[in-house]
């Protein structure tokens, strides 16, 4: 990692994680842990479920954000936090400065998911409307920032952000012992990055393993060319694992020799299906990947005992994948 | 209740709903209770959500139909058991009757819900096809009866059936107690009679209510009219409520004085839109009615702490209310 030790901030390390569990206990949400035999046939192995989908605003971010927010100094804290993450990230960002009584600021791009700008605006945040590009999103989120004096928290490549989200696998973990593989979605990879860190420390011989839409797969395709891809389309149902893998996130993700998986929507589509029948638990897209990664790769995990973390679930309702009008 | 004493088995006591909670201990789940502060803010009130659509088979159901089948003795239970319902009992008496490791048959009239009906096969029972009429199916029912002596057991006038759907009041109070009131949906009227029961005995002076639909108000009505309506069409929604009332769990109603709420399907739609969204849990129409009977009815339930049995989450996913295709 040396000659990227100038571009980006510096890697978490556990250290921070089990901090971050500390300062976020009593206002994040401990998760439970689900699971269904007919699932556990199906995928002929033992699937155990972090349901991060019954986190504060519904998804893992919660955590990062809760951690973020409540790492600065009182004197930033009070000129407020923002971001321009319009999905969980920003409700997440949202309710955490709501916990610390401080300001956030969010920036919505044209087009973005409307259940979820209903959140962001019910946790008390100011919006700020922009176009649909990332230039302008930055752009206005700057602006934001001159004006107000408010701290930016990027959704992933903050580290207290990632430490934050670590907190997950590491709940996990003391949850469910003994897992053979652990499994989370990658978009940003803020998850994936702040599991992978906490699962070598506390279960250096599991397997990680990342689910990375087929039709959004710069993390894999990074990994396989030995560098960042600058940029891509993404072309995904999965509204959540959209955007470029980040710098620091690819780099731990190399660190950790985590394995990533595509998958095709089509299969993440069958999976929501399964989880909302057989578990009773609305789950998004996103967080569905991780059952569709191990159906579709059976061989690999067969008999093992696998930890997923079902990363949200916030689904717009009236766009459901399988129906004619969400088409 | 004297005049009625020849028509119908006896009444379970409160001790038949502890005998049954004894009995299916370690076989159905001791399911959790959900809280959702924005559904509270919407309520004025504080609402805990007893959630069965966790238990096995995603419904109550479980219960009374492993109290049902381990109730029996074992000359009779060696022969099996048999229903006419294609719902929800029916899932819970095929799998109980595998847990006890017995015979089941189920009798499928035509148009029952597909979804449904894969998981009674799925758990092993064999399938009876019938009409839809309520005569062809206790025919075929009881012709299967005479040709394999197995054991009827009706989906909510069985005492056994109603001791068993009264352990998940025993349950919810323990888990939560000092409730001003507690409401459940009505159908056929197992789950309300056995609720009922089980409050009488544990907390006298907290109210007991039924949620029923407006198109199916079969309870309501005979109520009002002072005996127990003949017949009727039911029309709504909520396909877990469509049965007519039982004469005795109408009795029971009646004795303790449980206030009904009638709802309108609309309301039954927007509710279980909320519930999904909010608590992130799959519920069922039949299921989501108690929120929209609290919904509905705010002046009074201000300020009150209410149980609320979310019964089921055993959903189409084709079939969706709100979606053009599911019209």
């Amino acid at each position: 990692m040396t000659q990227h030790a100038q571009s980006f901030p510096e890697i978490p390390r556990f250290a921070a994680i089990e901090q971050a569990a500390e300062r976020i206990r009593g206002l994040a949400q401990v998760t439970p842990v689900f699971r269904s035999t007919s699932i556990d046939q199906l995928a002929g192995a033992e699937l155990l479920f972090k349901c991060e989908n019954l986190q504060r605003v519904g998804a893992f971010k919660f955590r990062g954000a809760c951690n973020a927010v409540w790492s600065l100094p009182q004197a930033m804290a009070s000129h407020g936090v923002v971001t321009h993450s319009s999905g969980n990230h920003g409700a997440a960002l949202a309710l955490a400065a709501r916990t610390r009584g401080i300001p956030a600021h969010v920036v919505i791009p044209d087009g973005a998911v409307q259940s979820k700008i209903d959140a962001i605006e019910a946790y008390g945040a100011t919006l700020h409307r922009c176009a649909a590009t990332l230039a302008a999103r930055e752009q206005t989120a700057e602006a934001v920032r001159g004006q107000t004096g408010a701290t930016l928290v990027h959704p992933y490549t903050d580290p207290a952000v990632i430490a934050g989200q670590g907190t997950a696998a590491l709940e996990f973990l003391g949850q469910v012992p003994a897992l053979d593989a652990l499994i989370a979605p990658v978009g940003g990879g803020g998850l994936i990055s702040g599991t992978a860190i906490a699962a070598a420390a506390i279960a250096p011989a599991m397997r990680v393993l990342a689910a990375e839409p087929a039709g959004a797969a710069d993390t894999w395709t990074s990994l396989q060319r030995g560098e960042r891809v600058a940029d891509f389309e993404p072309d995904t149902i999965c509204d959540g694992l959209r955007a470029l893998v980040g710098a620091i996130n690819l780099e731990i993700i190399e660190q950790h020799r985590v394995q990533v998986l595509t998958v095709s929507d089509d299969a993440t589509i069958s999976a929501m299906r399964l989880l909302w029948q057989r578990l009773k638990l609305l789950v998004e897209p996103s967080a569905a990947i991780v059952l569709a990664a191990v159906l579709a790769n059976r061989d690999q995990f067969a008999g093992q005992r696998i930890g997923l973390i079902l990363s949200g679930g916030n689904v717009d309702l009236d766009k459901l994948p399988w129906t004619a009008t969400g088409a």
